[in-house]
């Protein structure tokens, strides 16, 4: 009998490590069924049983807890706003910089391709990372930069980094996958800037 | 009895729309089997029991019948050679111009997103699609521009237009499926042409 078992079979209300894997259990639940922005953390700590204190205890808030529940243990939300708060004159190569360093420990690369894969197949999947990506994404780099169509502009940021993701890890096109970090820094940097405060961009 | 098992049963070669499905069947079966680039007209002929010259008859080479197994009905690599005929200025704008031409009408953006979503699970397809962007897309990329690393540059270009295919038609991010045709060759035509052929992109 293992320690939780022991704990479960003696009824109590299951603590720390089981306590955080109820609230995980619970978020993956309400994230699938009802979406990212339709998902409450009291909802979530109602459904796994436990005081909503507990919830802000074990995980950084809602996009922190949605990041876990995806196995990527990095909190999205404090992500950006860290490369939000940089010069904004490097603001593309900065993600490109951030997000490759997140992405490339080659655990985190599968649960992101895990991520993208099944954003592919399910519409449950896509919803949540649609939502996810308005809220915490382009939500915030709307909030950050003064530029005009801030959604449109983060949507476009998004894209060119979900193409790289496709293109270099799940279809490995060999230019791509064989590409070091910071060939990809220096080609995609500008792009980025381009897409989200139009600077890096020569005038037609 | 249909009319095709009524040829078959009477053992006469298929003639017309049955002597070009033959063919197609068994390009599916090879470019599956062994992949774009080690798949031959001759051996499809060979597998579909028909002489190479009726290949050549029904199909305008290697990369439109590829495109015709996907039910892509476009030859791929007469658009990039009629885009890369045009005016070098211009040639980023002029490929997502292109390519949402023809991706927009729905049947074809249908067997587009069909496409991506198999290349992201299944190994086979994406080694397909990986050989075909390789000879088909990049090497003329390289053939027609001057500039260094080619493959690299057709693959940063493609993982962009991937990624536009992605969030704008599967994860469907509101700004992006949104987004007018106009609105995406604006945008995104600059970061092709950076991409391609490094102008259009302000020095860092």
């Amino acid at each position: 009998m293992t320690t939780r078992d022991a704990v479960r079979a003696r009824g109590r209300r299951p603590g720390g490590e089981d306590t955080r894997s109820a609230i995980l259990h619970a978020a993956r639940k309400s994230f699938a069924a009802k979406g990212y922005d339709k998902t409450s953390l009291r909802g979530i700590a109602r459904e796994a049983g436990v005081d909503p204190a507990l919830v802000h205890h074990y995980f950084d808030g809602k996009a922190a807890l949605f990041a876990e529940t995806l196995d990527v243990p990095v909190n999205p939300a404090e992500l950006i706003e860290r490369i939000m708060a940089g010069d904004v004159d490097r603001l593309g190569w900065r993600i490109v910089e951030t997000f490759l360093g997140v992405w490339e420990p080659p655990e985190r690369r599968d649960a992101l391709i895990a991520l993208v894969r099944s954003s592919m197949t399910s519409e449950e999947a896509a919803r949540m990372l649609r939502e996810f990506l308005g809220r915490e994404v382009f939500g915030r780099v709307a909030a950050s930069t003064g530029v005009p169509d801030p959604q449109l502009r983060g949507a476009l940021a998004a894209s060119q980094m979900i193409g790289l993701v496709v293109a270099r890890y799940v279809i490995k096109v060999p230019a791509l996958a064989d590409a070091t970090r910071e060939q990809l820094i220096e080609r995609i940097g500008p792009v980025l800037q381009h897409h989200l405060v139009d600077s890096g961009l020569r005038p037609e």
